[in-house]
């Protein structure tokens, strides 16, 4: 599939943990306008980097974004979408997600806005902030179009990923959480063990060894993301 | 350490499967002189790289080689070692291993020798077919002097891999074991895990899984080395 129109978005953004931030910095490289709003408050991290932080999710809400994109956690994503004021969104809008896991969020999406006029789109950006460091050529950004009205929001949000070289991969949610199921399970379960172990590299590592060492490398940033949000989940409360 | 000076030797190896095929290659474009015994018959084999390959153990040992080179594997070291005719040998001879472990080959070959002017050097390439298929630079040999009297033989020895860019680690038996038994057996558990498996690479794999897909590449040869004795294991002698 071509994605080829594009124009300049305002994206909402709801939990503005370390993925969201990485996100960030490549839309607003685009030239996109950001705003956010999340438990924790990032409005200092925000005003550098040029993003409206909003306290209030009433304020959030009515600042007339063509897309919302939810960066929260798994965990948290049905109770703030339920929490959500929708009533304050004065025009329609497309509601995104990033998170790992796919038919969860869709379902969650169709149940809460089943009444809406809102569109849908369910993706999940297969990088992050290590492997994404040196750009995202080349990197796969799975996605569903699981209830597109506004074509041209959604193509310019998908050019987001297309202009930066991203492999655009459609797949349904189903398809997408049946073979993670498999690979993620493996690769966290094992990245866990080995986080575990505090295995580092020795003098005498072997190529296989070697491959382990750097996918703690690749998780890292994951596991202190995890580490955070216990941290802050015993302190905040959520929007 | 300095390893300068080289000479062309003779080197006999015992245990001709995939590692020592691995290791002959290069050693032979060095313009060593390679014989070969082995359980299973490589005679085909060595006559197109040039080897000359010995079913009959004594003629092997008679061959005058300058090293004796232990590419067994672990398991037949001490039987192949203790049932080797070593009044054949007619002068003093370097005995050096690759095993990938190093307590034990060590303490076999000072057990077995223990009464003989053989020279004994241990080391452990800490790369193979896979990863050291496109040249041997910047990988690892570590090794221990263990009973070093003919320095030149050594020396000589030595610079096989010196001189193609090896990272050269003098380091003791007792510590590469310690270390390797920690970063080996987690390589090898993982690896069984994942070739029962039998994960392959998907579309949506992330940096982290195709980690794992990489060190299953990294290790396959083994696997394949381990199968292969299990079959070979049923049907042949021992020399």
């Amino acid at each position: 599939m071509s994605v080829s129109s594009s124009r300049n978005l305002k994206i909402g953004i709801i939990g503005f943990g370390p993925f969201a931030q990485f996100l960030s910095k490549t839309m607003i490289r685009q030239g996109h306008i950001l705003r956010a709003a999340s438990r924790t408050d990032y409005s200092n991290l925000c005003a550098q980097m040029g993003i409206s932080f909003f306290r209030n999710v009433d304020e959030f809400l009515e600042a007339e974004n063509d897309v919302i994109l939810i960066c929260t956690s798994i965990l948290s994503l049905s109770e703030v979408l339920r929490s959500l004021p929708l009533d304050r969104l004065k025009r329609p809008t497309l509601f995104a997600d990033v998170l790992s896991v796919k038919e969860h969020p869709r379902n969650v999406l169709l149940q809460v806005y089943i009444h809406k006029e809102f569109d849908v789109l369910c993706t999940h950006p297969m990088f992050g902030p290590e492997s994404g460091k040196d750009g995202w050529k080349d990197l796969t950004l799975m996605y569903e179009r699981v209830r597109i009205r506004d074509e041209a929001i959604c193509s310019s949000f998908l050019q987001i990923f297309e202009s930066e070289g991203c492999r655009m991969l459609e797949m349904s949610c189903e398809e997408h959480d049946k073979m993670a199921a498999r690979s993620q399970f493996i690769t966290h379960t094992i990245g866990r063990i080995l986080s575990e172990m505090e295995i580092q590299s020795t003098s005498i590592d072997t190529k296989g060894f070697e491959r382990l060492v750097q996918l703690l490398e690749n998780l890292e940033l994951a596991f202190n993301k995890v580490k955070q949000k216990l941290v802050v989940k015993k302190n905040e409360k959520h929007i």
